[in-house]
């Protein structure tokens, strides 16, 4: 089968692969019908993440048919259409039990980075009972390989954690994917500003259109006044971090209101700095997380209620056999004004 | 009167001022029967904190009994006995409300920092009704001073915020006071094991005899592994900063197990290292506060119940004459092994 | 001045009243400019509410001008124009820090029951910093109106109790204005279905375009089973209880989904036969609110911000000297399809 | 193997039969050690518990070793020594992964009910990796048999749901096993009053030596006065309902303070009076629960810190061989004094 192999700092390359088989009996073999790029994928290839040796396939996003599954596997049988989670759960550990998937002690983030990925015709998913969803009669299913990962991050990491409410005040840094992710659905909480802060004005324009009540350009480096100004002077509720690296992070430090919550969800590559000369005293909570995707099931809901409509991320579609461009076009965000890519098989 | 007053950085002096006098319809004036010294004042007399003028009464702490009291105030009466808290609330504004008191926005820690406190024969407290409470008839009014800042300090910034709960494991970084004082709120909620860690073993063995389960010197920087072999290797679930400088901040970041929290108690005179690298996909919280002293009427259900014995804290005792020398065996406590001083009027 | 008083069991009448005056320091006196009439008027009317004597002028909603205050009030000056709330809270019982203003020892609902009322040109407001809310400038003070009771307990005793949540299934049992209200703000959650249930064609039309997902008609006394046809089977997360008799009540423990929670906001005259042969082991919530207004800040930003519109409940507009032809309107709302009343003065 | 057979109403025998064999890949055969009889296993026997067909072996606790497991069980060896949980939790379905095992659509209490159970020899137990716990190195397996149900049942459904919490006041109404196994854990909670209500003295005298604070004889029905007059006539924070009939749970509710809980623990055979006519407006809250056994790994965590004694429950000893014995002297507790019976096999 062709998949999409990192081969090693700044490589990849289709390759041919021979399909992969049941190695468990909680195993499933899904056959890819349409899968995605993450930006977690080119931090892949920049070398930067350990855990993903050279020869693996990359992917953890996508949707699919069953094609066999392991004498465990209870849910699901061959032809059944299934969304694939990014994290794979056993649902019987420590951490599972708690709700805690992304740290499951025989799972967690391991497809595309430990194990083979979803860039391909065939993906091996462990633990299938606990790591695939169904696809309901009538889903659209392009708009679901938007739960694999990026809506639940959006969700979980930033609003969730971020404790949104109605009425509240949200300000996110950074309006890429991830960022927009949290602004759809930061909405489901029905806060009265949503302030979305990015250098880029093209993906600020979007954020408008996606439902953000103000725009800020922090080209400037205003960007905390700007926003006391829109806030009465305490600044935010809820300040989001959806870029990773240390100054949008000290930036939502300057933007919190006392009792507020930085959520972070950008992925970082130092440390940063945390000001708690200031911060001591102003009764503040920050919070990381490596999605869980416990809210996948919910999601659906919302989606096949009509109050999520996840087809807005999605702004270029590929072949497998395109994969090449997808990554290019997808890597060039900035002049493509590329979101995310569907690729189908 | 007497009073102890801050003379400007390294100074301070007993001196004879003029009786407080009503101000504002919700004023009290209390006759201070009791009252201690926190290790904020050692702070203040450092010249490290920038709102508290010289010429200014310390203290934040103390019981006493209500001389007179304003036209708006309707829960006291002269003679009535009070514990003072060292926030004074309006009960009326938006932080208020949410139960931040620490933030009021005419209150909050004014006592003994913007306006006179209680190191002194008398004080006169704003806000009156929201900012006393009464003394229960038979409580033991030396062990009622230990809940004006440093109880209800380590179980609101510590202990509540920081999630303990029956069966987990919880470890607090510094020894002294404010530390003891998460350690005995701590065990409200039955954690499997509380590890204390300290440079002093002298302070560690008071530790033990305050219910501690296990104890830690890190004088050889090794509490990062002791803590994880203390724990399965998982690290604990509820990490307690209460010291205040960075390098104990960094090792709680060490010693939080995923899904744990960080719950920062000490005061911060600077910037500290936060290693995202590393936690952001650890899901962990951190939580700062400024006591809001919102739990003061269960902390005084709990001494009156005898669930917590607040005088374990105290060490010393001196009279308002002698108020120099609680200062000085309070500064030296490492020699001194003074806890809390008590100083009567 | 003219006011409506409660002359006894089945009469009322417009009557000349003395202007009230300042009894307390804590006092406001508020010129009425807006008032309304709520279901539970009507219960004094009929006799029903013990506290209410007769000679008493009725009405605990309204919006106004402050006309004059007592010394101990800080928030308000003469000419300051103040939403009324239902509620009257004095900010420092134990139940008011609580966040429980309803048991306010010294207040809760007492305007227009135990104290004169807001349907009358003034009114005497007892504890005015705590139980006005300042007009935010530009706003629409007949919608404001609707935030002195019926949006607070739809949103307090349904919604918030009810645990409504992204994604979750809400039935609410009485399409009158009470359960019109829950209607509203249960919408601040993206539930995925919201399902009205009521005796009454026209009332269920109005549901559908206030946000209903689906309408039952009880007629045939068919709801369970229509609305476990509706939710796979399972019954809804959340049934809140807007009517105020024991069937109703019962209906609730039968749309109940295991782990759901029954959400009582009608006013009940007698006992209801509880099910706890079958509910015993269904993990179910019951929650019953007298409401707190806690929330009115927060609802008045969501109205500032355009996430609510409460006006949607108004159908009728009268002057003060029409109240008793604004009652009869109200009281006949079957064949009126009054929801809300304004009454100008 | 020997087995203890319900044959239908009134009727029990110990019986020869064979020795369960696995079924499903997710199963384990379990050698019991030891086992008891719960307060169900008697009302199955009076023939109320429809779900329980005659030929059934009883018995839904007890610890042992595990003799086989089938291909999908990961977590357990033969050998292994466990605790039985009473709930069969899958850990994929809806239910499971909300944390309501109870409610596991193909688990739930089917133990010793639609399955065979444990007062036997061997017993098959589906889903064995999420509904068996190993039993720690050194642990005391007598106590744990305290694990299965009554202390989880005690702890979730009444000290949990309860919202027992440090300084608040507790009433438990009916001082048997369950009522106990509440009063046990409510003490991990720090509650400044525990009173225990009762009509037998000796279960009173019981309930102070393991921890409550005021014991209630309710024989001259003045239960609620004297609550009232313990708690500043307020009523208690938590009112949990430990026996199972009508005029208890309505004791209750004249218990409650206003923002309080009624936490149902008792096993209901028919409906009961719910006086929304006063309550409606108290602002309080009612659960019910069947156990889930999600706190199972908490309370061995506990046990094993020694916060939790379960052993205090433990009242007499028997053989397999005497099971009858054993149900006569569980049945007639009032005269023999009974809480829990141990069978060894």
């Amino acid at each position: 089968m062709k998949a999409l192999v990192y081969r090693g700092s700044g490589n990849k390359a289709v390759e041919d692969r021979p399909k992969p088989e049941l190695q468990a009996p909680g195993d499933a073999i899904v056959r890819i019908t349409k899968t995605t790029i993450c930006g977690t994928d080119l931090h892949i290839l920049k070398g930067d993440v350990a855990t993903c040796a050279p020869g693996r396939i990359l992917g953890h996003e996508g949707v699919g048919v069953i094609d066999s599954v392991g004498a465990g596997v209870t849910a699901f049988r061959p032809g059944d259409r299934v969304l694939i989670s990014c994290i794979s759960a056993c649902g019987k550990c420590e951490y599972c039990r708690r709700g805690m998937y992304s740290h499951c002690t025989t799972g967690g983030w391991i497809l595309g980075n430990e194990i083979d990925g979803t860039q391909a015709e065939y993906v091996r998913i462990p633990h299938a009972d606990t790591s695939l969803y169904p696809i309901p009669e009538g889903a659209d299913e392009e708009a679901l390989v938007m739960l694999s990962d990026i809506l639940p991050t959006g969700f979980e990491c930033g609003v969730l954690n971020g404790k949104v409410a109605p009425g509240s005040t949200v300000a996110i840094v950074g309006a890429g994917p991830i960022g927009l992710a949290a602004l759809l659905t930061a909405q489901f909480y029905s806060p009265a500003e949503i302030i979305m802060i990015d250098l880029d004005d093209n993906r600020l324009e979007v954020a408008r259109r996606f439902g953000a009540t103000q725009t800020v350009n922090n080209g400037d480096g205003a960007a905390v006044e700007k926003v006391k100004a829109l806030t009465g002077g305490r600044g935010v509720d809820t300040a989001i971090e959806a870029v990773g690296v240390s100054s949008t992070f000290v930036l939502c430090e300057g933007l919190v209101a006392p009792g507020g919550v930085i959520a972070n969800v950008g992925v970082h590559g130092s440390k940063v700095d945390l000001h708690l000369e200031s911060l001591w005293s102003r009764n503040i909570t920050i919070t990381t997380r490596l999605v869980d995707t416990v809210t996948t099931p919910m999601l659906l809901k919302t989606v096949q209620s009509k109050k999520l409509d996840p087809k807005l991320l999605i702004t270029h579609r590929f072949r497998l056999g395109q994969i090449l461009d997808a990554y290019d076009t997808f890597a060039r965000a900035a002049s493509t004004r590329a979101l995310k890519v569907i690729i189908e098989t």
